[in-house]
């Protein structure tokens, strides 16, 4: 049994799966949260029971080392050297990775200087990378990046119309996220519909709290709906997407806020929560909606209405689409979602099929039989492509 | 001969054509610049030809009573008696205004409330609409504004996924711009096809230094790539048009400029001007380009993409198009441009004609016969636009 953790770590959280590869099934789940307070919780489900623990758990390390004694205490696993590769979410990997990576010396210091364009993210990355690194300093540790996948974008996509020098002195460019998630909806998309994937043309639909859209064609990323940050493109729980950027200025003006402050909000309190003024859940919205509040109804109304209108730009950067691809929490989960994204774009070939638009949380084609564009739900698995990527370099690391 | 003086007053300038109504023929035009300068220039055409004066014009008023008297001085009319009223141009009209309206002080009041919204525009348009009252007291005149045609956007288009009392309290929502041009080319397209302008789904490109698209749906703007301002959208001149609105901190950071500072290089220093780094002029770009420039290249497939991208994403909003219009400056003249947007949406219906679309600066059809969505190049008229309102409502004022 090759055992492979996929390692999610936020600046006080880790999030762990162990999967039995290359079977791809899992073994466990859970988490650790509030590391650094005195009341962590600790949460792992054990035969597909949940088993919590609050205790104090000063840091990182700590918190690898309190799940690596549950995994043999429950008995979930006999031995530690089961374990044969530890995988990481790394948020930004930059131009510097257009793959995920073994972890190194070198590879930890250039993620590092990638902080800067995530702040948030990759030291918190990190630390859940060094505190595996401290206690099995000899198990092979792998990056997988939300942005890689991405990085087959042509240059017309992801360079912004600023100044030239602003992308090559500062980076700024489209880097786009959830690459992980698109790549693998659209390779699992490709099986499901027999179809070498070189010849498809997908729309991925990643929609959940956070949301993007990405044009994949030969199974290559070309376009993407999120920017040089998380905060661009569709309507999301609660941030904004696009606006016009002149707007900045202004709102500091009229609010007195400065800019970081402003862009705050449109990352936390814009989206669903702004247009509502009560939820960034559409689950809460569709039912205020169904009893008639008509912010709510707006706020639907807005979801939808910049989700068909990317849908319709990359169907025409890519000449048409094959399939579209509905995944993550409301892809995955909203029937009325999915049913009104695809009502008015028979134009383009969409055609659902609204008895198998009623899955929820499964893998289903959706469209109707007769419909040219296929349509597919599929859940999104980011850890089994973290441990695809973690089995696939460790081997490299076995044959250094 | 009922004449109508069309006028578009800046703040140190003022562009006049004087039209002959209901024929809509053009008698002259020509422009007062530098104002307030010892050395302004003032030009008019006279008889086809440009006569040109320099001499030192102080303020509007003077403007308008050194063009009144050439008019009747280089005998392009017998007597100032001819004019029947006067349109102006005016930028922003915000949500008061959806039609044109006759100057009254109160149109003028509320036109100087919405300056806050176009702080370098409505201003200087003011300034010439004061200076015709004062010159001219007893000719109606008529406010027609950019933002007007697109007052029938549904609200799930116009609002920006924002905190709701944004929209309430500073009037933060898309307004678009261009709309004149927008209506004329759109009205213009429906006669020209010789069909119900009811029952036609339009495309309307106004590709110019400035430059956006509409979704017209039975003669009604239901979208448009400007925003708030005239910075949103397509990649334009010198405009960025749309980028990661998170941006915004990050390179106030990085250059020490204040967020208005860089919103004037979204303004003025980006678009294609930013990407080539030598012009913001498609003419001298396009020559670079054949040269073997990579960087006018680039620019070139940077605009071309957001042209087919919001082309695309308006198609899907309204289930389908039925015709593509290209207008001003590059629209009418670069048949380039028009067959590289074209190229790729063949799946949408959209077949063009390589013949037929060497036209350059005149209407024509430059889709293939068999090309269910036709495409058409109209040169666009907003004075045209001005002056037909300028009779309308001229007329009203004669009932009062």
């Amino acid at each position: 049994m090759a055992l492979i953790l996929a390692i999610n770590a936020g600046s006080s959280s880790l999030k762990f799966q162990l999967l039995d590869m290359p079977a791809e099934k899992l073994v466990t789940k859970g988490s650790v949260e509030r590391i650094g307070l005195s009341d962590s919780i600790f949460t792992i489900s054990v035969g597909g029971e949940k088993v919590q623990e609050i205790s104090s758990i000063s840091d990182h390390e700590e918190a690898v080392k309190g799940l690596l004694e549950k995994l043999t205490s429950l008995k979930i696993i006999h031995s530690l050297k089961e374990i044969e590769g530890v995988g990481h979410r790394v948020v930004h990997g930059g131009e510097t990775f257009n793959d995920s990576a073994l972890v190194t010396e070198e590879v930890i210091e250039k993620i590092e200087t990638l902080s800067e364009l995530a702040p948030l993210h990759n030291p918190a990355n990190l630390v859940g990378i060094r505190a595996f690194r401290e206690v099995m300093p000899d198990i092979p540790e792998v990056v997988v990046f939300d942005t890689a996948f991405h990085q087959t974008m042509g240059s017309e996509a992801y360079l912004y119309s600023l100044p030239y020098e602003y992308y090559t002195e500062y980076g700024i460019r489209k880097y786009g996220f959830h690459g992980t998630s698109h790549k693998y909806v659209t390779g699992r998309a490709a099986e499901l519909l027999d179809r070498p994937i070189e010849k498809l043309r997908f729309i991925s639909c990643h929609l959940g709290n956070g949301a993007s859209i990405t044009a994949v064609k030969g199974g290559k990323s070309i376009d993407t709906s999120m920017g040089f940050t998380p905060l661009a493109g569709l309507t999301m729980g609660t941030r904004s997407g696009d606006i016009d950027p002149a707007l900045i200025p202004f709102i500091m003006d009229k609010t007195g806020l400065n800019a970081t402050e402003v862009v705050n909000v449109l990352n936390k309190k814009s989206g669903l929560l702004g247009l509502t003024g009560f939820s960034s859940d559409l689950r809460d919205i569709d039912k205020e909606a169904r009893r008639g509040n008509r912010r709510a109804k707006l706020a639907i109304d807005v979801f939808i209405e910049r989700i068909q209108k990317y849908i319709g730009s990359y169907a025409a950067k890519m000449s048409g689409v094959d399939a579209i691809i509905f995944t993550a929490g409301i892809g995955e989960h909203s029937p009325m979602i999915r049913e009104r994204v695809m009502e008015g774009l028979e134009f383009m070939g969409i055609y659902g099929d609204h008895e198998r638009n009623k899955v929820i949380g499964e893998e289903a084609l959706i469209s109707a039989p007769h419909s040219p564009v296929k349509v597919l739900v599929i859940p999104t698995n980011e850890e089994v492509m973290i441990a695809r990527d973690t089995v696939r370099l460790s081997q490299q690391h076995q044959k250094i």
